[in-house]
């Protein structure tokens, strides 16, 4: 697949760029991703994705091939030659503001704004939403897992329940974002710099002949390092066989049955074995209510692999991020535009979002505004991060990601990070922007059929 | 992304390797694919994926610079060059049997199975499950979403909500294997050959200073084919505009509100303006449940755009399938292995599944037994699609796989195709095989420390 094809897109992104060619519509125009709700038992999100969303609007094309394809489409038959003329030379040479990733998002934010000629924010639609929305989804998703962890180390194993290889890259980077420590997805490691994490499965124990076989050889391989998975058969007897062996391991795992009880009771063994040193890693669909409960429970975990529920979140199994258009500028006039559909309004303008603290430097509110609107102390989120389709700044690296991550909820009041309880964090439009809503409604009622 | 790196797989099956490898363990291996259970509200499970999975087996190897990452891993210091040389040289040279797509699947039921040198089986093991859960968890949502809209066309409007652009091809594949009539996906259109759909979005009429100038230069440019979105503003009035403006669209879509009503309301006016044959598709957060109902209502609705219910199920976003190994062959003994922990009983031996018909031609039950085991008049559903790591067969074209699973689903007793209630399709073990774990088992205990 041709990863940077703007084909990549909803079919009517190309219909209404040829219409837009076609009808001479040249305008500039502004759109805004956001999202209208926060999805089920969130407080916040964490924006991640902007890093392959600015690869692809810096890479992004027609192949002759693409294009034929397209000519050849029925819908396409009126579109004349100077509309596919065009596009064999399509390039994205729009500006973007957006949220750095890491930065905790609330309703209503932008958290990328799009200005360009009016074809080209179109065709990028597809592509951006998907890519923003699934990494913030599995960041957002992460962040509350490791609140739940209380400092434990969190390993992000969902590489076989992604949708597919190249998701599965993202939802490493996205959980690394997100505050895990670590993955067991090896090419993520390698292409990320995010460390990797892994060394037994329970088809090792079951290949060899027995079980104390198994441990045995590896840690023959792995004389450092080796973490034993221990209930393949019975977690009590493959723990006492280990001790029993005399081989010290670097760690033992559970991954299905009573874990809390297990992990105590293997704890102890272990200490009265001397082997304070030797970790307890806890894996088997878990996700952040279980392993609340687990700690609740006095569970003795060292340290979690979250895989289905980092991947595929079960509780928000998708984050319904809109593209909106706010603004267009045609012939040297600006026009604002909103939507008033069925419980789906929509604010004009191009917009800043202003973040406020308390004097202990908690978050306190946010304000959406208009971007020239002054931020009254506020600190502005969106940055410009793309100017005439190129970046104004290189890329970050995940630990840096991941720190502002960190370093923002460390700032978000301690009600909102709380996993199992809703809390709506404050966020207000500026009256300004208020005003130019109740402007565009009357003027679109001006048009209504009488 | 190197699309068929060896890297994209879990550390854990990479230190495994190095451990078989280093301990000289060589033996061929038999790993399976199924699930234990069906997701929620699920009767059945349509099998997708193999193509993908099938073309990483082919491709898959190691580049210098990834076998450098992981020589330089800590946990591999004690791993020798041997090793290193070896992966340089990876090839997958394996046997496979899979359920081509497009046929049912019910639990316990192999999907795949993998016999190959173990160290190859386990690295892929990542892989397989991403490739075939995703496309089997669509295909299976895909084929509810289809049989709910009783004969009217099905369109995936996934791309923006899938996990990435990689990932929304394979939706849009799913979704046709499942039964859906096209994709709003362009390049997934061009690259399998699935029918494409879409016209215009909200902000094309949201650009234009009002809706009739919107629907008017939209038809200068698309003279035919031309699907209209009335619910910007107000449905109603943009229904009445269209009609007033006296040029007939290919359709109109309600994105929004009470479409069942909204429809029934636009089908009366379409008619009364002599539009007969002006369709009115229906989007917006559909599922299964909501086109059932929305049907059952009376709505008039001629063909239906799925989006965020197909590409990430909400009732099921994930499909827990599982690879485990059921047989090892060492030094011309072979060993049948299975798996006993908690609540997770895996069954050994290399299996073949039988299904049933009765004599009217329905699925009457379906039988998993060894695979020398005599048919019995079922139908062997595992067919060998690899040998040697070589395919056997050409790929099947997405119409194929459409068809087939359509005719499976029309063999399927109608109680199990019901979207709203649960049936369990009767699934059998053979005796050989149930006597073939109790043999395992205690052959296992004999090990356990006492």
């Amino acid at each position: 697949m041709r990863e940077h094809s703007g084909l990549l897109t909803d079919l009517y992104e190309l219909t209404m760029a040829a219409g837009y060619f076609e009808t001479r519509f040249d305008a500039r125009a502004t759109f805004e991703l956001f999202v209208r709700h926060l999805p089920p038992r969130r407080n916040y999100l964490v924006a991640a994705g902007l890093e392959q969303a600015l690869e692809f609007l810096e890479n992004v094309d027609f192949s002759p091939e693409e294009i034929g394809f397209l000519r050849q489409h029925l819908l396409f038959s009126h579109i004349h030659d100077a509309f596919f003329d065009y596009l064999a030379k399509f390039r994205f040479t729009g500006d973007v503001w957006a949220m750095p990733e890491g930065t905790l998002v609330f309703p209503g934010e932008p958290v990328m704004r799009v200005t360009a000629p009016i074809i080209e924010a179109q065709i990028l639609e597809t592509y951006l939403l998907a890519t923003l929305s699934y990494q913030t989804m599995i960041a957002s998703k992460a962040a509350r897992i490791v609140t739940a962890a209380q400092g434990r180390q969190v390993v992000d194993f969902s590489a076989r329940r992604a949708h597919g290889g190249p998701a599965s890259l993202l939802s490493a980077r996205a959980s690394a974002i997100g505050g895990c420590g670590g993955t067991s997805n090896t090419l993520a490691g390698q292409q990320f710099g995010i460390g990797i994490y892994g060394t037994q499965a329970h088809s090792w124990v079951m290949a060899h002949e027995d079980e104390g076989e198994a441990f045995g050889h590896f840690l023959d391989a792995f004389p450092e390092g080796a973490v034993l998975l221990v209930d393949t058969y019975d977690v009590r007897n493959a723990v006492k066989r280990i001790i029993a062996m005399g081989r010290k391991p670097a760690g033992i795992r559970l991954d299905s049955g009573d874990i809390g009880g297990d992990s105590r009771w293997a704890r102890r063994e272990l200490d009265r074995a001397g082997w304070k040193d030797v970790k307890v890693f806890a894996s088997g669909d878990l996700d952040e209510y279980k392993i609340a409960e687990l700690l609740r429970g006095g569970a003795a975990i060292d340290a979690f692999g979250v895989g289905t529920a980092l991947g595929t979140p079960g509780d928000a199994p998708h984050m319904n991020l809109i593209y909106k258009l706010t603004q267009v500028e045609r012939g040297g006039k600006i026009r604002e535009a909103a939507k008033f559909s069925h419980a789906k309004v929509t604010y004009p303008g191009r917009k800043q979002v202003f973040r406020y603290r308390n004097p202990a430097g908690e978050y306190q509110s946010d304000r959406i505004a208009l971007e020239d609107e002054p931020p009254n102390g506020g600190e502005p989120l969106l940055v410009q991060v793309m100017r005439g389709g190129r970046r104004v700044a290189p890329a970050e690296s995940v630990g840096a990601l991941r720190d502002r991550c960190t370093s923002s909820l460390a700032r978000l009041p301690k009600r909102y990070r709380q996993i199992g309880r809703t809390a709506v964090y404050p966020v207000h439009y500026s009256k300004r922007l208020q005003a130019l809503l109740e402007e565009v409604r009357k003027r679109v009622r001006r048009f209504a059929v009488k």
